[in-house]
């Protein structure tokens, strides 16, 4: 780890470097989905819903195989000033689209889509209130969600076998002051030189490494130092989203 | 009342024609907003956050007036089946900019802006959950988030005097089988011939009326029961927005 | 009535607190339309045009039903100042989306959409000039311009019956200076304090009550002489509605 | 002419293959704007507002100069089955922005910008019944409200001496069965091989030659042809144009 | 022509009034595109890629027909200053649409649709550096592009027959300080008093003229020359057109 | 390594596992920016153009720093079928809109932006011919077109001295066939398992890790076979931009 010592560094919930911020799955948060998932990292608070819909886009009608879809939104005042809302502006930003487009990539990466047969499940994730790692908390309760969705259609006999082949999880990383430390909450976020999201399964392997240095760039060995609290993050994350389900 | 007995009709809770579905009003829901406040008509859940800006729209710059406005939207699968994400499609339906411009009037209704100052109070409805009444419940919560930005105002001595004039609170009432019924579920919406929404002040006059025959068109004695069963209804509401605040 | 005396109150035309302003309907008004109606109140005029087209909306095909609809519009220059074209700016307001919603649902209610087969009758009103009560003019006229158009669906042998129930007209009505006051033109209907927009049909049954209370919420005994007024105007534009067929 | 006997072509209004249809122009047509012109050319009918505005574009500001703009719209049953609004499309044809970017530049060519001063002149020029030849029915009429105007500013005051250096005017021109023709109507235009706008002064300049062939090429005498009787045809719009104001 | 000297006129490339830019024709600029031409008139370069695809618009399906389309786009930075991207704007700009839709008219006035079989060419004219005359480049490279996917579809059996009827090629024509010049740069083009384009086929007759007086409004005799100027010129073009299969 | 020989895998231009594609820059490729780049990867052709604007975002407006920014875009043809033109369809892609901000991320990474003073770097990157690869070489390019941007800068006197701290360059990784290579070409791209895009400084600090994991995820040890590829890539394409400046 870098000289500076981690215990200088004042985390939220008095956590250390390699700490999550506390972690809540609330299954069944709404009714009318198939799955409905309230997902907490300490003040980061995202409802996942997942949808099951008798159709697929086009490029998969009449290959027998589905399709896992995410979209992704904020409330205008789950942030600390209120952000204007996308639907009144007519556009998603370019940061919504991209976060929803690694959500649905994410969780294709363990599914076998034609165990699932031709249909969809829509994936929303809608952050009520904000406190950094949106996404990586949108990730690691649609994968809840889904799961639920999926027990659904098990149950109703509508697939004999289930389609997804792994947990997906992710959990974001970074240097702060020097520090490289586990599921930065929005201060650190904003003041960090290095942030990196990473998603992973449940057998440690790797789906997506987004990292980007805000400040200045990072050596290779500050990348493994990362890629180890990632890790280890991811691991007690895949624990928890199996105890939901007890 | 009709000649059918109100006996007859089953309702959600058990509930006999002129009552209200449970109520429920949690302040405090989220943590950034000014006001923020979840209300639940039975099944019906809004989030209603009220945000403080300080600035005014074009129209009310340099006047010393401040303004009060409101956006509302609905999470894709807060209904029954996914309904299509706004912001995704790239507009506001009609219905929403329709609801939205109905809670903006019927809360400017109890403020006076002058004593605001320039300042604008945004108010945000997101329904989470739908079961039918969600522009009633965002009124009805919204008053009592829009209460909590006052306070937070009046706390910091950016405002001397509440520019609150009276409560605010609405309901919908409607024809269902031949029977007129106060705060109508999905279900009895989607199968009633007359829909009305009604916006009351404290005292018990009117804000806005607006009634709807979706089947056959109703007589001026209809008209009269269901403006008695509405001014019941708030009267109620009323009520459980000043408990809130004890 | 209000102790305000009715006489003291100097409407255009000379009229009284529960007269109309001048009405005329003219059909034919531009040749390719099968319904083609100008109506004018006092300097309010709308071209009401109803086209018949052998398709209906994705919810209706197979359905054997038609369907009916409306869109609205201003000219730019329609009103005192000009306003920006709807077209230009690449969007329709939420109010002009919330009159085409009411005039559609209106024109509906007085129609049995299985008698029209299955075919669509759009209905666009577009303000030549305004000078208040646009969208009751649109209703009053648009009825007109469908019955032509039926009429020719009916010379034509395309259908055996006609699918209209009803007339359906509609009036403003509102308190101006505290007095109530029927069919408001542009300058009261900016004064006023409440103003309500009433859809009736030919047997003097609601189709819409939309009222709204601009400054202070009126009581409901001011509800009750403004429902009377409009009882009143109403009755007389259907005899004008039959009138224009003469 | 061409060697086709012009008598052997049938032409609405039993006139000449050098004819105009019949011109009407009606000044004051509507009450709000400056200018308000109804001009028909035969059973083409155009509504030309222009509206004085106290501003201009921002590449006109603290120039001293004004502008003068045009748009131009069709009423969704102008023409013979009905088109799309545009408005709730959310765009604008690439015909209509076509048209409306001829319109302004026409009417420019005969302003003196700086003797306006900083103001802005907008005409619309809307459809309201289409028959062939609404962009040349368009200039041609808009030129009379700017015109009126213009007026209003003199007899206000506002400007000293007029901005309009000369008439401006518009008609079209096409080869219909191999006969040259002047002014074609919708039938005509929808058959022709070739069709020319021409806008000129009232001296008798070219302001602007939109000359298309739909079908096969032609040649320079045709060309040579086309020009004299748009020449001609523009002559008799002037003259009609000075007829308005006696 | 005019009585100032021509000599008086300094141009690009020490060219007299009427001589054309350097032209370059370089086929095959790409390797996906059935047709790939970059086309250099002068500083002006354009890149016209013809796109062979299995399908036509709804107005063509079933015809037997085929289309030809075109589509224009400038890069941000093809201009001495840098302009907005058109896609990040979200809208075509009047000017673009203009243009693209002439290239699209100019190219069908050479092809015989029916011998295309019901498939499209797709142009697309992408400027890559700007210098005045990119539609007249656009048209002229189009034409050569559109040839290459011909003799693709012929070569491969596709086709038995061109459907390619004759040449078209375009240029610019204006009257510059009071001499009429062929080929207008962008310092000439930004300076003249009158700008025509023309197009023609490969037999001398005109697909379209375009002019418009930007300064004073011209005479029937400077149109004569113009015309004239423009004939020369697109037979040079012609000729290097044909040469460039060689 | 892999067990699977790299001799194996037959890539483009003969080339081994570890190697680049042959790589051009061509500086001054267009006239009018201050910068412009035409960069290949092998097949993937990319301008690249650097325009001063004298004017930053409203976030950094009296800040005393400048901005570097970026947009994206391919030629409709630049693919092996046809894309849609995005300005045609009125909206960037996701990927877009990802692609763009990655750009402008990895270049701002090494400016210093104090010492770029109150104006505006934009960068375009138009892809004109696409082989995989793109945004990568976009980022390669982007930095040289940057790089004579700020020397035009330094000559004119405006600047003191170069913003620029570092080099940055970039380079796609993967792993296909079971094989780690380097810089992948379309077919690789479609066929690979996983894609990782490498952004690092010339002094071999990261800037941007995105990998993903396109079909099985990815284990720790061939993350790092990819980071190494990616170092020795890079280190190579630092040398080829120095060599562009000799």
């Amino acid at each position: 780890m870098s000289s500076t010592s981690p215990a200088a560094l004042a985390r939220s919930f008095g956590r250390a470097a390699d700490q999550l911020r506390p972690v809540r799955i609330t299954r069944g948060f709404t009714k009318h989905a198939e799955g409905s998932v309230l997902i907490e990292f300490g003040d980061t608070r995202v409802l996942c819903t997942a949808s099951v819909e008798d159709k697929v886009p086009p490029h998969k009608r009449g290959s027998g195989e589905g399709w896992v879809t995410a979209e992704y939104g904020m409330l205008p005042r789950a942030t600390h000033t209120r952000s204007d809302r996308e639907a009144a502006k007519g556009k998603q930003s370019g940061r919504t689209q991209e976060i929803q487009r690694l959500i649905g990539r994410s969780l294709r990466a363990v599914f076998d889509l034609k165990k699932l047969g031709e249909r969809t499940i829509a994936l929303d994730c809608d952050v009520l209130q904000a406190d950094g790692g949106t996404r990586t908390a949108s990730i690691t309760g649609a994968f809840v969600a889904a799961q639920d969705a999926v027990n659904t259609l098990l149950a109703a006999g509508k697939i004999a076998e289930t389609p997804i082949i792994n947990h997906v999880a992710a959990v974001s990383v970074g240097i702060v002051q020097g520090v490289p430390v586990l599921d930065l909450d929005y201060p650190e976020d904003s003041a960090c030189d290095t942030d990196m999201n990473v998603v992973m399964t449940g057998v440690g392997h790797y789906v997506e490494v987004q990292g980007t240095a805000e400040g200045v760039a990072f050596s290779r060995d500050e990348m493994n130092q990362l890629l180890a609290l990632a890790e280890k993050g991811i691991g007690e994350l895949v624990e928890l989203q199996t105890a939901a389900f007890r």
